[in-house]
């Protein structure tokens, strides 16, 4: 049985593209903040790649939090969960690392995300957005699940070619090389920057390379 | 030799199904609170999708836990303990996430369960409910076992074509797409919400993308 | 070689009942309290299901320890740890969980465990005792070993008719179903309730669903 | 190579006795204290069973010891590391026990082992000293190594009938059935009691039922 | 598909350089930095060898960080993320030792990484750069990325004699034997030292037997 | 390859001894200091029983820090890396456990090793050098390395016999049994103990039962 597109716009839920054996799957992908440490806690039997992929995406959007309107000091108190159902299935890989962010950025910001979006794409520690496998599958998942719009690595468009035509025009498809673009267009309202003055004991310290703005494509 | 049904409402017990290679049987599902830091301990043999999904039950009362009466201050100072007897018998699997949640809510507000009520479904982190595998094998042991009353998940429906007369007359089947649902229903009074200001140092969290009322079905 | 029989009554040593390939045997379950933080620490080559009934144990007597007379901030400053010789004899399986629970008691409340009792059945977080395998092989141990009393889960009385009548004349055989019932007879005497006020930032969490009193049988 | 007995009596040196396939060998036990925090570091390719020895031994002196005159309080500030040379050598079995209980009541008082004495025995909690195998193989390595004096478990007595007539002629064997025994004189000179008034927030725990004096054999 | 380098100078980014069954590729290797307590946490499938070059890579850094203007104190409150894309690939072995310290250095200071300099070399915890494999794939690679400058373990240097003219031409290549070269000329600008009074209660610990300067080569 | 010892005396890097299955190398051990609480990192592809020994040689140090002049005090907010190079080649056996001691007083009394001296032996908690396999080997390592005298165990002197006469001629041998003797020479100057009162409240504890001061040969 395959997934269909929410029904509402959700705080934390995000909808990603599987591969699997079988073809492609939409993959809905769910964050909840509870008190805590700033500890982040993956779960759905999740493989070590897809766990990093988790990782890499909280790091990223924490050390950019306040252009996204986090203040820093929320982590301090709060963990993430973050859960992908069906808890029996194994999944495994990094190409939902834009949707890892996307759903902690929205709930971290409370900002709920577009119901009629599905995104995928390996994500780096400085935003940019990596190219992944299995384009075709996950396109006509995406179609069939009655999603809208899909965001996918800029470095996969040259594999657009091999995609049906009423695939290309079911789906809006928009490529992407850095989260940010992901972020701006996927929430319900693109995330605020806040200012924020570091306490005085300690230099503030400077994200990975990046323009200090939520870039729209 | 198969389970019975508690012969009293009960605070932290909840009565599980289990589908094994012998056929169904009931499984109970205990917790206590002492005192700790939040932290959950799941017994019994478990295998990691079934303790994942204690995890992700626990995160959706914790992230929503005013909803059900429950100062989330609380989690500071006081773990959990879920346990699955019979201590020796390996269990897997995420079929058991809503009578988890069930379990927590009850040891948590001090609401006892009803003693002749049976569930089975996966839990989200939004409360959603999932599908699971062995509805007829099930159901059968729920009769057997003297329960009145089966929470079962929407998405399970269509299978009670398959289910033999008697079992759905000495049954009452109630199909729930979300565990708001069953909390209502399955304890012996509905728990109630609280107002609860965060201290002023951090921001509210919003809760995982549903309204904040136990939602009757 | 087979165990004998305690000579004296003694503090926190509770004689448990195994059975093996080769026959029964007594086991010695030993418990001291260390300064701590309220841990366990189980030794004595313990599989996974019988560290696991440790476990239970102590969050039975942990939820309800003021009814065994146990101030509950006695586990902030405490740890257990629970030994079973002979250590380089691997033991598993959850028919000693009424024994831990009697030695924790009689460890935390001062009160010695009665030389001539033995027991065996598994506990669950609420107390309750589930049956066991072994029984004919596990009384003739204990009627070897020189033991007067065994408590036997009440869902064991049914196998008592295949026990040789030598047995059963030798030995005091006391079937129960909750381990308050072994608690008021193996302690040399019962642990009498305290009265506790939770301080004022925390509500009272009640206790898992059983009356608040030692029940005797 | 064989072990040689020590030449100097040495504070936290305790000689074992063990037993491999190629016949007894004396086994050098070592501990130092270090700041800490009441943990114990047992090295030297230790397995298991060994492992556990070493907590079993130091659970049994925490929870008596002011009966050997050390301050409860010491151990909240101090670790202890017990290390068996030769590293490259796997050991394992629980019949260091005595030693290890040896060693860390020398290390904690500053008191000297003497350098003439070995031990064999399996501690319990309590202080039993339990049987133990090997025990020719173990006599010859002592009396080849120069030893004077052995202690060996009670219930290994009988098991002295098959040992050579030179060996029991050039040992003197101390059979003793509790470790107290074997501190009054392994020993330079037996630890003394302390008087201790527990502070008044808990209340005093009693140790493992056995009586409050270092027992003289 | 291959790597191309980068076209900006980014913080905490840094190409590394790697050797694979199919040939040389560039290695792009990312730090962020956030709060937390001084931890690295190195992801993107890393073996055993790679991760403790992350290791001795931020030991280097932080036994020596006021040579390079970094505050001491700053590791009580900052967490360093280490990240190297692609995430499903396996990555190991010590060569990116000298990128994962260019890359610490980056992003504990600001000072971007000139986006045209690659480097290859196992690091040591006094700072040396010893040897590595593969050289002439890694320049190969380096050169078809469009990279400008790199470089080389000095112990490598003798290799040069097997690179093909058109490499050696198209590439600046410089031989380094301790990792402050690599850092006073891959970064856009110098590190400059600061002055640091180590607390009073502390003696000031003496950095591993190097200069205490940044050297130039 | 082969290693060549140091070109200068270095604060934390001792030359040690391997031997493999190609015949005997030379081993840089490196130690660097960073803030922390006490506890030790090895690198290096160290086995278990290597890092045993690295572990055994701090609770050396630590016991009688004092004795070399290091305030106890110091550990509290201190972690020591330790670092065998070449990162790639797995490494263990407990032979360098005297070189690990030697590196770890070097680094925390900032006193440099002299170049010219490699070493070869293991320790045990109390400072004692036990023998080691492959002396022919090491010595020929050492040799050719450019070292000019060489620690070994007492225990191997009468392993000399065998050794070639170039060898034994072209290198200072000298025996040890302790590894002050080793600490007394080859620094560049003899640690000098302190003074050390300890906190009221904690009474001193003696270290493992040597004499209280670096003992010359
Ligand atoms: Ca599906
Ligand atoms: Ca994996
Ligand atoms: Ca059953
Ligand atoms: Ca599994
Ligand atoms: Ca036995
Ligand atoms: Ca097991
Ligand atoms: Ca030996
Ligand atoms: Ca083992
Ligand atoms: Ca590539
Ligand atoms: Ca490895
Ligand atoms: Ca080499
Ligand atoms: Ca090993």
């Amino acid at each position: 049985r395959f997934g269909v597109a929410e029904t509402e716009d959700l705080v934390g839920v995000v909808t990603g593209l599987a591969w699997t054996e079988v073809g492609g799957d939409i993959l809905s992908i769910e964050s909840v903040v509870v008190p805590g440490k700033g500890n982040i806690k993956p779960t759905g039997q999740l493989g070590d790649v897809m766990k990093e992929s988790v990782s890499a995406a909280l790091s990223y959007v924490r050390s950019r939090s306040t252009v996204f309107g986090i203040k820093p000091t929320l982590f301090e108190k709060r963990d993430i969960h973050v859960h992908v159902p069906e808890g029996a299935t194994p999944k495994d890989g990094p190409s939902a690392g834009i949707a890892m962010a996307t759903s902690i950025v929205s709930v971290l910001t409370g900002i709920p995300v577009r119901r009629d979006v599905a995104m995928t794409g390996e994500i780096t520690l400085r935003g940019r957005v990596l190219p992944i496998g299995g384009l075709k599958e996950k396109l006509l998942a995406a179609l069939r699940a009655g999603i809208k719009t899909v965001f996918i690595p800029k470095d996969n468009e040259k594999d657009l070619a091999e995609i049906p035509d009423n695939v290309k025009k079911g789906l809006k498809i928009l490529p992407v090389d850095h989260v940010d673009q992901v972020l701006a267009k996927a929430l319900v309202r693109a995330p605020e920057p806040i200012d924020w003055v570091e306490p005085e004991e300690l230099p503030a310290v400077p994200p990975a390379g990046e323009s200090a703005a939520v870039r729209p494509h």
